[in-house]
């Protein structure tokens, strides 16, 4: 089994901790990757960390997902609640997904109660802030030692 | 601040391990609370663990906490998607309150999609099975010392 | 295999036969249990019969059904379009559940015509006064015996 | 009084026992009409039984009833969903009109929800398989006796 | 130009005047058409008046009509609420379709607020008993005149 | 009994044969009124003919036909389909009210196709351009020669 | 007649006055009903005066009025927008029911604006915090007294 | 502080009294009027009356209240169904206004449920027949006093 | 395995390339039908070609393709779009449907977006006009080749 | 061509700059009126400037404007989002209707997003305040010197 | 005329054959390409095949067969649910599209029942696996030829 | 202050000017960019004007706008209908934003009726073809300038 996680990150994430900080904190985008990575090392697993304001790219990601990682977490920001196109690559995975929200997406507009992530995702974690992540990860690590 | 966490958990909880194992697993409630509470004790935490049938009892329980606990982990199970009242009592809690399912309900009939817990719950946590409450004490402690 | 059939009555039928009598006829809840009884016994059954305003207490008692029944029937009234945890509690059940209805919910406001019930009941008899009880009781034999 | 009892089957129904044994059984149209037979002459009423796929057909049929029949039992199979014409010819009866399922349309796709001669039905039967028939048979008898 | 009006009537209209007469009144279908066969003489035309409780019947005798009638009142009783085979049928006709109801739909079941009939007919006139006609009859023969 | 009818027309029926003749034709609502008011003489009726795009107007006129008229016929125009006060107005009557238009309402935009005068006209004529004038004046007058 | 009233009130309004005072009030449940108590024996009547964050336990409440109260005063709370068994509860009295909300729940989430109190409900008063109980009790004597 | 509190009713209410009495009894607005006069001079308040079938009447009104009154009570009839322009005059208020209905509006049509005016009103009162205006009188005087 | 393919066709596509003809073409449902059974010969097939406008006259010819066909090709026209008992007709089959259309009906009417034998048609062909029926046959053909 | 412009205002814009002007800011409608026509003036063109809240008085307007006018600009206020009466009026005109709101009505209350205006509206300006107007006049000249 | 069609392939089609070959088959999008090729040289016809992940690359691809193509055989795959943007670019081209799909979308979930790209298609071919495409070419070609 | 404005076009406006110039005129995207640069520079502003057809370009500006500009101008074509992720790639920025259509998009389909960038926007201007973006310029010059 392959030892490497993938972390994915959709749009305007590469902005987190940079807008708004009294909503979602200072912590940037790359120091929760850096502490992910700790973690992850201190387990056996290595991380592959992406963001991407694109959505094919995001596919792409996960296309090559398939073939290198044994779980994937997805921050699909927007376009969970848009893209059907996202939810067909996942449906491709045989790996566990885990979906991770900064925020807790049901207090939000209704538009973002949707989350076609959801309809494959193994698990949800929402609300935490940054933890939401390091909560993602202990996840994935566990289900991928049990 | 109270050093003791609420674990509610909501109708037909009692029957964790005992039926659909092939879904729900061999775990029964009364090993998860151990394993909380083994957990919560070597963070200097206390549980208080309840289940009921009775939305009215984990009303009057979540009235109860309001005065002794320092957060809420709640699993509604089907109260959570019809019930006004449980929203109500959660709404006069100051401390955070964590929504905890084992299975994930966007992946079940659509009158799971909705849950009056998420309006008022700090985070979410679902889909792991018995892990799914693992992870929302490990959130609800992180949030308690950060 | 028990001997032993659970009818069920949820919310107000207590009063059956007690208001609206030119709606819901003469006889009491007291009476159709002892007409049940009657042929139950007849067919070498024992019948628990119990009725009660609370879900939770609707939801314990299936619960005791699992261990000691071999057929559930049920009005669950008020509570059949609006309980999901009591959904919930009739799919932890192996045996077969019939819904019973006195009146015909098809014929009365909108938010009856929906039954959480009825996602799980085996089959659904509806309409024809306290003689709906009957046609239930004989269907559950029927059942058992083939 | 009229000592007939009309017994209507719209389409498909003609198949009863032929196609998808495993849900439907192995018991024919012909076989479920000839136990009901015996079982209306033994309580001293004749039977009309007929069965059609076309729509103006049943309606046809069911206007006969309104001159000689004392009941009628329909199982309105698909045109149940869809057909206001045959509510409008059931709504011109005097006589009870028992509404009949081998199965529970309820657990079936949302479109057989809702059904028409419920709306005019004394009384519904559903789920018990060819039982189901037998139920209303004995339902209908009842009527006429009381 | 052809000196015939079609007059066709839809499901259970055969029964006009012998059901519910304290809302349809005491006039039967042959009276009307009767009646209106006198009024289309007067001025010259043919009538031709048809009734079926068969959707396909009355779908046959559209396409009749496109070849032999100048114009076409229809009263489609339940078929208008569900039939879009009769739309496609009346999308056939060149000559104007009138239709026409007995009692106001609108005061009904919401079920029979759409008519599909209504998309493609000239005009409608609903509400005035058997005088529905006569205004029916009038209002073609006014449309063939000019 | 009154001798006396109300033609009341709504908003913007002022410009009737103004504008858009090809639709609406060319004849005005003054020609309209005066045709109506020779028909009415011929058969011994006085017409009152009013219009206003002001639906303060209209119900204040609807109020005075209360105490002086004997039917009332109403092109209420868009106020049918927005006008819950006019509704009430029209409620308040005890004479029967005729909705007429002269286009048929089902073939324009959906917010057309209710009409709150439709709840309590006695009739409804639609579509046969100023021609759906003189057949309800037709109808009113049938109505209250019966 | 009874000189009974009784004064019903839904879950969580046991904290009245103890949370959010910023928006209920300092005024506690057991104060308003004293002060309920002292207005109603001015004026010869007795108040039984009841809450219970339980739904069974106020329909049995309910069932309790139907004997003994000239009268029932209702704040629901939560179960008012989703208990038909408390809908069906209330329509069993023969005795005026009047609904009472500290707040006015049009102005709150969508959910809160449907109340199956209200289908039953001889009146409604909403808004006045905890002068709505005051206002309820007048117009519940006036109506006793008329 | 002004001691003048308008009362405002709209369309079809100068008719209250005069119609279907055995709804509404027999009381005239003008009677409603002069009672409320007389309990406001015992308090020492001024009313202003006013009733309009004419939305912008009505709001030219309560564009006069905003300089001269300190309190408004407002019975909207069908304007409040569907006036957003009699919402935004009321949301240029300061003063409490009381929104109140001679019936309860819950139990009548779908389209009565939803008022524009409850989405500003202070409080409702609705169902106690001219009662409801005695009791807004008070709730406002109520709320001046405090 | 049976050389037969029953190609069906619903209400009004007796008169295709008769009406209409700048939009279905000129081509005649006889002269598709001939074509077809050319190009099916020379694949080894039969064609059984049927066209009705009574909705149960098709599905009794779909019960006779039970017995005897290999393949159906089915152009439901409006019955697609309202008939339950068509598709029920249709999943009595082992054999592929599939379904074709002349023209696209997602460019038509909303009502016309919904086909019930989508539901269970193997493939689905529209928009191409005749060619449509060829493209289905080459369709059909190829799946029983293969 | 007419030299002159329309600017018509609709229910309680009047107060314009008199309410809440941390929302609308302090320049009145008078004030704009004066800008605008001074801008008009220096383009070689005389406004016409009306504001109303009777949608009755503002229809009465359009229809002038339809003689008088060469362009018509509309801030319709609340009568945007229900009055058809409007949207017809409108309809009459052959001269371009620009649509102008000081606010963004997408960023309002729901009953705010449909606008019967835009329907009509040759465009829309919202949202920049008393900008939104002189953008609309010069939008306006544009058109019409194009 | 060009003699170049275009094929273009939508999000996750790359993975074709590769993935769920129990559903899909085995035959991959070159093998595909490959065939079609084939099939398009011997009727004098180049083919450009292009399959992206990327919205944006679509839209590109879409623009460059406005100026190159003849036709147009697009499977969208999950953006032809979601993208507006999509619908847009195919709104630009003369040429005929062909919409394509390798499964039959309505018997999938809800959310794949509606397609933007049907809304323009010439025709829509879906639910014969990789036969679709030459369904499709075939059809593409026999429109070129005709 | 930055003296830079963004203005940014999303799908498809690459081909302004170049398709169906009968709707959207024979002005290409570089002639308007060019003529709002002239007029930019008049007023002191520079302009970076950007097109794309692909989402995640669109959503990279408008981060680099976040640092570089001081307004933004936005025609989002068919993002505006459907991407979230674009909605919250302007919620990051501080500077106004102004949303520009070149026709009225309220005119035309339903799907295109709403607007995630309206939910953010300052204001929006649609419906006046090229002029459109002039207006938004001078919108924005005017929001800076004040």
């Amino acid at each position: 089994m392959s030892k490497t996680i993938y972390v994915l990150n959709g749009p305007n994430l590469n902005l987190l901790g940079l807008r708004e900080p009294e909503i979602y904190g200072h912590t940037t985008l790359n120091q929760i990757n850096e502490t992910l990575s700790g973690l992850a090392q201190a387990e056996g697993f290595d991380l592959v960390c992406f963001q991407s304001n694109h959505e094919g790219a995001l596919i792409d990601m996960i296309h090559e997902a398939r073939q290198k990682a044994s779980a994937l977490i997805l921050n699909p920001a927007g376009y969970g609640h848009t893209s059907v196109a996202l939810l067909d690559a996942l449906k491709t995975l045989a790996i566990p997904v885990i979906e991770c929200h900064v925020s807790n997406p049901a207090q939000r507009e209704s538009f973002r109660h949707m989350s076609y992530v959801s309809l494959v995702a193994k698990g949800v974690i929402a609300g935490f802030g940054p933890q939401s992540y390091i909560l993602a990860l202990t996840a994935a690590i566990d289900l991928l030692k049990s």
